[in-house]
């Protein structure tokens, strides 16, 4: 049996031939594949064109040995995949009925019969293996031709992850013959990419010359920046002790600047730090609206130390619902060290939390001044551990609420850290 | 002279099949072709493999009138689009010496030798013509192929847009015959893609076989579904008018589930109410945690309408900062429909709005209940237009915070409609 070592990814759909959407499934699945050691050898995206679809199968599998279609497994006629896959390889589409039964509780679990064209979602090349979709109706597809591989996903991100990891990974993983690649990433936050950089370089270039070499990638994504570090090997080498050393010696010359080294992200360990403490958190948002609690809340199970909080847009609100003195306002302006400071206290105090976290800033575009220009952030935190800072953030609207939220957490995160 | 209508997209470099870089370019590169009529028919990632880039190129000038290839236009052995080009197209490769001057003053300017493999660079295949590159080094290069066009840009998108804006559109655009493309974006909530395609799909089927076509796509985005048409035709006829017609077509047999047909967002729409109407809103939320909020104030200039919001995580914030009856969340639990009319009153009352709108809900993974599983969420608005309603998503703890968003949005902007 062939050893499955290359692959193409094929995303189908007219959306992705617009100036509007792009294709990142690849990303995740080039991610997943390169954790077998297979390697993405090209990328296509068509539209919804059968002929088109079908002579770009055709093509990919006379090149690779694992081929992927993401996408065009909806309802309407508009989703050609199912049959430019059965085309191509000369099978006939057969509905599979357990499918079509999924599908309709799926509906009636909402209450709503099952639109008629629904009934093309559980249509099955010959010979072809159904991949469960726990997050949607269209199921996925895994098809043998000959010792090569045809996987058929569904374009929603959330409903391909799964599917992808769940079900085709280890499919995969069992016909690479052991090679497999292992990464870690290191999270970093409150210093520019070129100043993780230039303290992270001198340690991580010598690693491209160890045994097993290890590879380093910086990533600036959200507000933070990222070292991802991966090497290969085959099943005799303890590939985690390499990179579990590699990443201890670049954390360590990164200092508290590093936040995780375990793939937790920094509302989690924010969180993590509070449940060891037996603490709880209240926050009280001004220009990030809402964001800050938002981000805290993602984590599943975080009502354990989130208590809530109070977005107080408007100064009115400050003052009612946080208690913050009319002359702090007038005095330091809404956008001031000691308001947030008040914020802080204020939504700790009356939401009765053990640490309270306040923003307020000016997102823009506009209400900027020339002492306190658009990106201007006070953040606070009240508590057992107290810190107050004013940060200038660069971007537009969207990225200085990002960096906000950013900001707020790291400072909650440092309180506990410089302890 | 054959009309350019069609283009297909190559995008050169062995970084893009990593998880960790994505084509971009194709974007604005699809955009600026659009604008001319001329339509993406497939996109193509390849590596720095000359066979395999080679074979594309052949394959791609069989399909379509006008091919772009980007990057792998620099000075390494890895940068091999130039041969490609060549091979593919059995053309010799000549200096051109005029580039390799230009490339040297580049290089004399920062006061350096230029080095010997930045020769590479002043390569053109036999009839080629340079467009010159006001930002790098790399020239990109147009040809003629018959009636068909092969154009070579560089990667860095800096350099390739102003490239394809000054040089590349105004030759093309030349061949196009006048053709031109518009877009129209419909935008639903509240309905299923495969129920939306059912009540569109034969108002918008009819509308291929118009004098000037108009293409529909649907497409599923973040708790939306949405509608995209298109229509190319030549400088006689009004295409603005056919599309308005298309999408007052579409949208009339959609209802009231279209909240946008002009581009503006979910939060936009809702605050354009609320600042006609002279009204200002506030905000509970309990297991969406502020992301509610968190939209409302995406937008700039919301401080005008958004006073603010209770984050009330826990049940006895509720009680304390919204003023809900404990009896009530006895009776009934804290996802319940009297409670969320009890949180949207209370907020309404406590921050001084015209309009309260409140989110209680389980968005998981635990908490579910036989009676209330997880993705059981009511949504209430208070205030001149009242409303008040239980959902129950499907999904992960994130789609099912996206959805109740969503949900409670559209309840606001309901509220108005049937008013």
């Amino acid at each position: 049996m062939r050893t499955l070592a290359t692959a193409e990814i094929v995303a189908v759909g007219a959306e992705l031939l617009t100036p509007f959407r792009i294709d990142t499934n690849s990303l995740f699945i080039t991610r997943q594949l390169g954790q077998a050691g297979i390697d993405v050898r090209m990328k296509t995206v068509v539209g919804d064109e059968i002929a088109e679809l079908k002579r770009t199968i055709v093509d990919a599998l006379a090149r690779v040995d694992v081929l992927i279609l993401t996408g065009g497994l909806g309802p309407t006629e508009d989703d050609v995949t199912r049959d430019a896959v059965a085309q191509a390889l000369g099978r006939a589409l057969h509905e599979h009925s357990a499918t079509l039964d999924r599908i309709r509780e799926r509906f009636a679990r909402r209450g709503m019969p099952m639109p008629e064209n629904n009934r093309r979602q559980a249509l099955v090349p010959e010979g072809g293996t159904i991949l469960l979709n726990t997050n949607g109706t269209a199921p996925g597809i895994w098809l043998d031709v000959d010792d090569r591989v045809v996987v058929l996903l569904p374009g929603p991100p959330r409903e391909l992850e799964a599917m992808m990891t769940d079900d085709v990974m280890p499919r995969l993983v069992a016909r690479t013959g052991g090679r497999r690649l292992e990464r870690r990433v290191i999270r970093t936050i409150g210093r520019p990419e070129s100043q993780v950089d230039e303290l992270a370089a001198p340690i991580y270039l010598p690693m491209l010359d160890w045994p097993v070499p290890v590879r380093t990638t910086i990533l600036a994504a959200s507000g933070q920046i990222e070292l991802h570090l991966s090497a290969i090997a085959d099943g005799s080498v303890d590939l985690a002790r390499t990179l579990d050393d590699a990443v201890q010696s670049i954390a360590g010359a990164l200092g508290s600047i590093v936040f995780s080294t375990d793939g937790r992200s920094l509302p989690e360990v924010v969180g993590d730090q509070l449940r060891q403490r037996d603490c709880t958190i209240a926050a009280a948002e001004s220009c990030t609206g809402g964001l800050l609690l938002g981000r805290l809340t993602d984590v599943p199970g975080s009502s354990d130390y989130v208590r809530g909080g109070v977005v107080a847009y408007a100064n009115q609100i400050k003052i009612d619902q946080l208690g913050v003195a009319p002359a702090l306002l007038e005095s330091f302006g809404a956008v001031s060290e000691p308001v947030a400071e008040a914020m802080a206290d204020g939504v700790r105090v009356r939401l009765n939390a053990d640490v309270g976290v306040a923003v307020t800033g000016i997102a823009g575009p506009s209400g900027g001044t020339a002492t306190k220009p658009v990106g201007t952030v006070a953040i606070a935190v009240a508590g057992p551990v107290r810190a107050v800072r004013t940060f200038r953030f660069l971007g537009d609207r969207q990225l200085i609420r990002l960096q906000a939220v950013q900001g707020a957490l790291d400072m909650v995160r440092r309180a506990w850290v410089t302890e």
